[in-house]
């Protein structure tokens, strides 16, 4: 018990560190902003050695292990999420841009969406992943949306292979079902991560056919980010994530409510949130779930984790989109840096999804604020999707 | 004997003197970037004048002769390319703006591609070549990508001809052939130079038509740019260029890959890079090919040139589109230029392929480098085409 107070006594220690933390964070964007003019990108790396910094650091990795601990020893409603050091953790993840690197090496991104209601969706997801830096972005939609999606961004590789229930009679639609199945399956082996959900829809037909693409990506160890309709399919088909640690969903307030009824047979515990989202994560056999919400919270059913950088208080439609294809890159980079880097990677988290959902939910807050701050009221997710950039180059500046 | 080591040494001497040149181009990148802002483009002008600038541009022209005797006498593994003077060579062959000039003369260009999967590339290629300054821009492709290119500017001239074999029935390939033919044949004889490959895809049926299109070009002694599907169409079919000096191929790694395999029966051999690309475009017939990396090489057979001005280590899709439409611009001045020079003309290569082929890839870099300083982790394709004029008005201003 003793032990379990002095945890305590620096858990609630730490979350003032984190109030310090974000200040000196705050402090260190307005310098680097200024200093940038001055071609001084080495600021981040004078304060990211200061003592307070490097404490607070030391802080977060002892807490990772310790509570996990308290997680099964203790009162469950005790567990609280950590503060992520989202900062920190994209700029190990994001790859060195290196002239010596071909195509495709920062990632090859698809999103399955788009049909002949949503075409939006699909654009947002792919075109996010482009400018947060992968070198590829496809979207695999119906045959309706492709063009409009193509009208977009001629930067998108659209692919009209999808079918809806209305242009495909009854005895067809076994044939045309492994037809589609055949055209994805061409190029999954090349996909760093897909997108499913953004703009899908829910006809059957169509459902069944993205199914069957999600059993395929998951015997090819594609990581797979859920939104939207997408979470709409799983919620009553689970086995198709079970178990599947490089699946993320991305559930909003009604998807996440959803989900717990399913699953977890309750309704939504605002008090006892983190425990709720761990077990939950838990319950579908450790899929990472990103909680949307003024704090986003994120568990893979191990640990909790939160972000909560103030973002925008816009809620325009298709920040989501934004999200998922911010998430599918970072994943992708995080899984490689893991993949690549020694038993020295000083992160204390080792899954690619947890963390690619930490970088991806920081850069869109990030983005949100800024687009926010020059449009106020009338911001519109194309806006967001300017300002990626800007926020990617402020945490992690290119190096050249 | 004597005079080889006399070449050698000099040829050794001339590599120090690339690296003064190489940094004395970065000194010039920066204060230029820095001078832009106070409106004088001429600083370009006054270090070109410079005594060691001059010095290192005589030592290029001597060697390109050099080089080539070298090569052919003494051990084949000796073979270094010789950084090209794209500068040079841009200023010589852009042509003067005059107002008395009419529509069309400075460059029609036509780009053979665009299908139902691809519509960026097609773009991407017709659009740069507008914007590097050519009168007219077509593109030829099927017909569902037709109204998708067209929506993406209302600058090109977009024409929905070319079939896939989804859409046509075996008994009418042959009518619906000639008919294709004969749609392009109609504007053939019009068109500067043909790019032949950005988005075509790999339609048996269709690549079979555009076979006959290449066929009609090289009949009517139309340059031809092949990249993308188009280079697996001809790596197939080598007699398609096979001896054909107005023939431009611009693989990438994996493109050139299968080239060296099919052609030269062996393996991509990165130490003797020069030889071995001399040695693949003399085996095709004194084709020129532009081979893209970290430098880009360029050989005809006769002679190698590097282009190492450096670009922008983001590798996002459709780079390589921008370069063949650019190449297809330059290589049509180059023509021109030469046709129309006395022979005082001071460029020591005569083949406009190389010199299209070294003007494209330096604008391409100048380009993407600009379009990177601004836009960082988060450029796309479009963003490089949008510095294409600023970086032409660099090196060679519109003299009005």
């Amino acid at each position: 018990m003793k032990a379990l107070e002095v945890l305590h006594d620096i858990l609630a220690w730490d979350v003032n560190k984190e109030c310090c933390l974000l200040m000196l964070m705050n402090m260190k964007h307005v310098m680097n902003s200024q200093l940038s003019f001055l071609g001084c990108a080495n600021t981040c790396m004078l304060l990211a050695s200061s003592p307070v910094f490097r404490r607070q650091q030391f802080l977060i990795r002892s807490l990772g292990g310790g509570i996990h601990h308290h997680t099964h020893s203790a009162n469950m409603q005790d567990l609280r999420s950590v503060e992520a050091d989202a900062e920190s953790i994209i700029q190990a993840i994001t790859p060195a841009l290196d002239p010596s690197r071909h195509k495709g090496q920062a990632g090859k991104i698809a999103v399955i969406g788009g049909c002949r209601e949503y075409t939006g969706a699909p654009y947002f997801a792919a075109i996010s992943a482009l400018k947060i830096g992968a070198d590829l972005s496809h979207v695999f939609c119906t045959k309706d949306a492709a063009p409009v999606i193509k009208s977009y961004s001629p930067e998108l590789i659209v692919h009209p292979v999808l079918e809806e229930s209305y242009s495909v009679r009854e005895e067809d639609r076994k044939v045309i079902s492994s037809k589609v199945l055949a055209e994805v399956d061409k190029w999954m082996e090349r996909f760093d991560c897909l997108v499913i959900g953004p703009g899908l829809g829910r006809d059957p037909f169509l459902l069944d056919c993205v199914s069957e693409i999600m059993r395929h990506a998951r015997q090819s160890n594609i990581p797979i980010v859920i939104d939207g309709d997408g979470l709409f399919l799983i919620t009553d088909n689970l086995d198709l994530v079970s178990g599947y640690a490089l699946a993320v969903l991305t559930p909003n307030v009604n998807e996440y409510k959803r989900l717990v009824q399913k699953v977890l047979s309750s309704e939504v515990n605002d008090v006892g949130a983190s425990q709720q989202l761990l077990s939950l994560a838990k319950k579908i056999g450790n899929v990472t779930i990103l909680k949307k919400g003024k704090s986003d919270l994120i568990s893979d059913g191990d640990t909790v984790k939160s972000v909560s950088i103030y973002g925008s208080p816009r809620r325009c439609g298709g920040q989501g989109d934004i999200l998922s294809g911010s998430v599918a890159v970072f994943l992708s980079w995080a899984r490689q840096h893991i993949s690549a880097a020694d038993s020295n990677s000083n992160l204390s988290c080792k899954n690619p999804a947890v963390l690619g959902c930490i970088a991806g939910s920081a850069m869109m807050r990030k983005a949100a604020s800024l687009a926010f701050s020059n449009k106020k009221r009338s911001t519109v997710t194309g806006d967001i999707i300017g300002c990626l950039g800007k926020s990617l180059e402020d945490i992690c500046p290119a190096n050249s």
